[in-house]
């Protein structure tokens, strides 16, 4: 039974009385009346981190994929909380001066606030993560309309190399292996784009899992299906470079997840505006699909316009 | 080192440009101009509960020890948030099932609402509870006046003994062993005094540590001193009958905590108000001290009027 498996069943049920669960199906608890968004995210050393010899990488990528919950549906978060669990080498005086220099860095970065946690010892290395945040709105899931262009910010990818890298699955050369090992550390945030995002996405998901089980969860509950091109898919120059010289597949690079990009959906008159707003922000949005039918099948294409078949759609949580 | 320092030495430093962290020196989180509360407790097997042989148990207990720290303040508590870790037996269907059902007492009961959380693999079984209320005010620490008195609800000390038979460290009678058992899984809240407590206590918390560690975590930043009487100390006739049938000193069992009892002080004025409340409650309210001036040394003294030293004032996360 996976995770989202067992939240279906069991869990659901005891929201019923109260829609600000959003019914589990959302990575966000929105309560419209109090205009709260909260997101609570469990982080375990050897599934979600390699391991805590960077303390201070690694206390940014934890929060910042927390962070991107509420940033991804347009939500500025205001408050975490940290409830760690871990050993006195976990938690040495050294690496706490590491983990409160990260916190303090990130907290000037994005405008955020230490609001209280937990310390408690443990042999297992495990953080839990509360972002709270305050807004009148949340971009729901399953919003998405039928024709909508589908769109992501920055590139994909480039995390999950940095993963390879840090596994030494993949051997590259020092520059290299420092560019994607930043990216899997400190994945880019488009924080600029907040505001802006509920004016132009109809539906909104940061990609955690991978971009494919990411856009099904997006549109799960909705009677569509989708078309993704991958050569449309942004992926970065150095990437690129990668995939030619070491001959990996593009797809299963972007189908990975951890680059915490927003994926969204957005009505086809919004185009020249998304483009405008992308280049007055200086970021890099880009149109990789289309919302369809459900009388036709979703697709993932390849650069000749083959259907690509995912062994894996994107990391799921098994138990 | 141990939580406390780790905090005060690291943490407080990211609080210090917003104060609804309350410098980490409280319990609770507090955000006023947004009027919300916010707990966040973790909980690992070995620690904070002994095994996980009882699932519908353990829930009850560490989600009754979340919301005690909003109750304890006389904020009612809305929503909770569990992010668990944990492995396929400790989360097998059944374990799910009889979660999901104490959950659902325990909301029916409180009146709360699940408001999301996450569910990861791990070989180490931790819970970490995120607890929201809505509150214009809260009883802050640090709160109490010259001469007020001190007060507990409820009995302290049978939780201790209930873990002591858990841990096969004292044996009794089955009935005797059922109550214990039941007292330190499921602790009476006094939900009912949480509306009127803000008009009778100056400042209050929830024992879960130890009467005399939480007594002086309440007023750490005050310059005041205690007097406690032993004799006043409340406990169940049912752990008099084990004291004069065990020899177990009751010093030992009223300073480990784990009762969840809300411990306050307030003006001498209040006496008779208190009284009468907690006899309208049905509730067993007692006076079990006095907070008195700094000059002279703070004392917990047993049934001869004679100063006690207590080795360990209670539980602490030591690292």
């Amino acid at each position: 039974m996976n995770e989202f498996e067992i939240i279906k069943r069991y869990f659901q049920n005891l929201t019923k009385d109260n829609k600000s669960s959003l019914y589990l199906n959302d990575d966000v608890f929105f309560d419209k009346s109090k205009k709260i968004v909260i997101s609570v995210d469990t982080y375990i050393e050897g599934s979600h981190f390699v391991d805590f010899k960077k303390p201070q990488l690694v206390i940014k990528k934890i929060l910042r994929s927390s962070i991107s919950d509420l940033i991804c549906k347009g939500v500025k978060p205001k408050y975490y909380f940290i409830a760690g669990s871990g050993n006195s080498r976990s938690f040495s005086a050294l690496n706490l001066k590491k983990i409160f220099k990260s916190l303090y860095q990130e907290q000037k970065k994005y405008n955020i606030y230490l609001g209280g946690g937990d310390t408690v010892f443990s042999n297992k290395l495990t953080f839990t993560i509360t972002t709270v945040g305050f807004s009148n709105s949340i971009i729901q899931r399953n919003n998405a309309k039928l024709d909508d262009d589908i769109y992501v910010t920055g590139n994909l990818g480039d995390s999950y190399i940095g993963l390879n890298i840090l596994q030494k699955k993949i051997n590259v050369k020092k520059k290299l292996k420092n560019y994607f090992e930043q990216k899997y550390y400190r994945p880019t945030l488009f924080f600029g784009l907040l505001k802006k995002l509920k004016t132009i996405a109809n539906t909104s998901i940061d990609i955690s899992d991978g971009l494919i089980a990411d856009l099904e969860k997006l549109i799960n509950k909705q009677e569509l299906s989708y078309k993704i091109y991958l050569n449309e898919v942004p992926i970065s120059k150095n990437l690129k470079k990668l995939i030619d010289l070491k001959k990996i597949r593009k797809v299963s690079c972007v189908s990975n997840g951890d680059d915490y990009q927003i994926l969204f959906t957005a009505r086809p008159s919004k185009y020249r505006i998304i483009i405008k707003l992308a280049k007055s922000l200086g970021i890099k949005i880009s149109k990789i699909g289309k919302i369809c039918s459900p009388s036709v099948n979703s697709e993932f294409l390849d650069e000749k316009g083959k259907k690509i078949t995912l062994k894996n759609k994107g990391y799921r949580h098994k138990f």
